[in-house]
């Protein structure tokens, strides 16, 4: 989901080796494009998740959960989380992590479910096309929300990258237990609440070893074990000074209207036939930039 | 996508260890359950790619890309595909591989695209509900099949897994790159030539390293590499015992109109809000089981 990130590293990994003036330069040329059109996540909502295949960034979403977001950044600051594993991963569907270990999850307390919302006043803004699973959608501050008129309410999607809390069949039982999705699954939207979602890394999670869907539900079996959550931390408790950071692009921005034209027209003469004029809200991933090389040059 | 897979194998290792009567049992029970459910895939469209990650299985496709089959499968049985690489992979987007250099490529012809044809007398089976892409979606043999009346064509799905040539801006440019598809590319639809489809071990494709869309299009730079083709084979050039083997449930039989209703159709306690009964095509993956430890045991 990172596109331009690598070259801004680049650009400022040369620019330690220029000028101080030169240096200033690039930083300037950097800034005068953010403005309007970036909204840097706040390291609050900055979850950090760790395995061996890299690391996985996610913005966490309290204002949809918050409940679930503050006890999943409870979790995390505690190291709860760390050493823990990826325990059951089903190619296509989902990759579920936590706790595993029944007496640990129920040392912490289950959560009433936040699966959705009442409409909000503002913020929200419509993808421009229909959808097959909900009346309405679009974006709210980045994140991919159904929304209903008829039932006055509205609700995070599982799209690819979401990240959720695992439930038993009472719908406010979970509380550590959760997972990424893999390809969407919107059935299971206004089911189970989505707290979060990947804006960088998602490649590593598809890296995690699957279990099978037809043994134990895809539970990872033993002697086997799923990838280790080498540490799950919160940006904000780490160090100022070199911690990743990043920027998601402000949904309600006309670089935002211009990032949907240019994946539902397809206008270039590569598509010698012109594909239909429509945008599945799970294909598109709002810009996201890591900035923390540029932060870090800062004084 | 191997779901029963694992199962089969299992009950057939436990076999071995039993009496021949017992062996006989075994062999006859899974036998009884095959007749009008199961096709099996022939080993010339069986095309199996090996990887560092483990094999992923493609069912090509000759009856809606004759030419692009044909070719692929004699660069398979030439191995000129062996020691390639995957170089140009973009997560959530495709896994391309193929020669990559240009000399070599020049060497094979190119080929007229088969993105479309006119519909078919029979075998398409409809999915039961919309599209946002096609104004009729359904499967034939097994494979995601989009169709318009409109224009008299249908036409094989960019769903995950879709395996197509790569091209340049001339429609009938591809000859020997190909690529596969992650999450799902619908717009390229009628646009690029799909000639299969994974049957088996999307995971691995999953795993391959990644490249940066924003650099080059995605193409791994030096002195990185991308993931190595250890070797693409055609089933039918191994030796007929021990090779694998899959077999595809019948896109026009009870128990593949009863796959599409489980996944549609979420009757069960867990779901306590009912999620709309509609299904994205390129979220239902056609049943799919191994059967090579069967037809190894047999006589």
């Amino acid at each position: 989901m990172i596109k331009p990130a690598v070259i801004l590293a680049s650009l400022m990994l040369s620019a330690a080796c220029q000028s101080p003036a030169a240096q200033a330069q690039a930083e300037t040329e950097t800034i005068t494009e953010e403005p309007a059109i970036w909204r840097q996540v706040s390291p609050e909502n900055l979850l950090l998740i760790n395995t061996i295949h890299g690391q996985t960034v996610v913005e966490l979403n309290p204002d949809f959960a918050p409940d679930h977001v503050a006890q999943v950044r409870a979790l995390a600051s505690d190291g709860v989380y760390d050493g823990q594993r990826f325990y059951r991963v089903i190619d296509a569907f989902v990759a579920q992590g936590g706790l595993e270990d029944e007496d640990l999850i129920e040392t912490y307390p289950t959560l009433v479910n936040e699966n959705d919302r009442p409409l909000s006043e503002a913020g929200f803004v419509p993808l421009g096309n229909g959808d097959m699973f909900a009346p309405e959608i679009g974006h709210i501050d980045g994140f991919p929300v159904g929304r209903s008129e008829e039932i006055g309410r509205e609700w995070l999607l599982h799209c690819p990258g979401a990240m959720a809390m695992a439930r038993d069949t009472d719908p406010d039982s979970g509380g550590t237990e959760f997972y990424i999705v893999l390809d969407a699954q919107r059935y299971l939207d206004r089911n189970l609440t989505v707290f979060g979602r990947v804006i960088s890394g998602m490649q590593y999670i598809q890296k995690l070893k699957r279990g099978d869907r037809a043994i134990e539900s895809g539970v990872i079996q033993a002697p086997d074990q799923g990838d280790e959550i080498l540490s799950m931390q919160i940006a904000a408790d780490l160090p100022e000074t070199g911690r990743p950071a990043y920027r998601v692009m402000i949904s309600d921005s006309p670089a935002f209207e211009d990032a949907k034209t240019q994946k539902r027209v397809r206008g270039n003469e590569f598509f010698y036939r012109t594909p239909p004029e429509v945008l599945d809200i799970c294909g598109f991933e709002p810009p996201v930039e890591r900035i923390s090389e540029l932060v870090a040059l800062r004084p």
